[in-house]
């Protein structure tokens, strides 16, 4: 029988979120390893965390007798080989428009706001550096959101596209930003919110959440 | 009949030259509408453009009626409709090796280094910013390639990994990376640029390129 597939995450990381919510909409069962990116000065720095990702980044998941670094990657792949429920419309017109939003989160938007860029910016100027990535991101998703969402991102389907935005969001909570120049991303996040599957994979939820975070 | 899709690009744009090199790979006629990121401070940031992209970044394709904003979201509809040749493995687990190379390139490097975050940094700090993002990447990158690689990235066949290293080589070598300790990255960008596909979408022989930087 195959093993379980094992994810490194961390609570409080976006893109090990997004992994999260994927593996809990599929309905797949595994096991995860806590990486803590502070303790120890960071846990993703170790000999053999590094020989599992070079980039020492969080998530990876082992899955299948290959190790996947890169939550897209991780997201594509699991949609390839566990296609139910699926997370990219059957459309590839509508396929392309969710990896837009998809990519414009994972590429425009978070890199820019992850903790090893944080460090090198300075303490006193983080929360600015990390609000302007967010709002000028949000600026143009509210504007792209306006004409592509129904009750999600991408219609009334939960896609990829969705499973970005949440752990996005909360990441612009985290930085105080102001939501209410964005009503749309507000509304598709409060209604993924009330998904099981954004509820158990969430960051208070995990077995690495610290006591005080917990809810 | 359909018209000729319109590519909105810049020579310069590592980006833009993904998109350039996977339409030339798949032999598809396209028009070229240059956006000029420098001059009228910034071309992507016009009305006009934004309302095609809302995140006044190039490249974006406008095809088959759609328009459609970052590189890889672009890369994976092309190769969806426009399959050969293929910029993917058939294997699932080889097509999420090529789709973490891509990643780790298009959000762990290329978002740290691009013109707008550089703007940020400050004129004296932008060497030393691009150089740290781009061996930080390299060096992961370096390693996996050492285990994936075969004449290109992964194996034998140019895929969209090879498509996304090209231009981010040229990045390196523009903000002077010592790229001695890349002895892998190297031998692959060599074999690519030896390739037609990659000659012809060069930042270097563009529609929009300068006199002074044609070769």
């Amino acid at each position: 029988m195959a093993s379980k597939p094992v994810l490194y995450s961390y609570f409080r990381s976006s893109c090990s979120w997004r992994v999260r919510i994927a593996l809990a909409l599929k309905g797949i069962d595994y096991e995860i390893v806590p990486i803590n990116l502070i303790k120890d000065g960071g846990q993703q720095f170790s000999e053999e965390f590094q020989t599992l990702n070079p980039m020492k980044q969080v998530p990876a998941l082992k899955i299948d007798g290959i190790t996947i670094g890169q939550s897209l990657a991780i997201l594509e792949y699991l949609e390839e080989t566990r296609p139910i429920p699926r997370l990219l419309p059957q459309d590839p017109q509508k396929r392309a428009i969710v990896r837009m939003i998809s990519d414009l989160i994972a590429s425009g938007i978070q890199p820019l706001q992850n903790l090893s860029v944080l460090k090198q910016v300075g303490q006193e100027n983080q929360m600015p550096w990390a609000q302007k990535a967010i709002t000028s991101g949000f600026n143009a998703l509210e504007k792209i959101l306006q004409s592509t969402a129904g009750k999600y991102c991408v219609g009334d389907e939960v896609s990829m596209a969705d499973v970005c935005l949440a752990p996005q969001v909360a990441n612009a909570e985290r930085f105080k930003v102001d939501l209410s120049p964005y009503p749309t991303i507000s509304h598709i996040n409060k209604a993924l919110l009330a998904l099981e599957a954004f509820q158990v994979s969430h960051p208070c939820r995990q077995p690495d959440t610290p006591a005080e975070l917990r809810t």
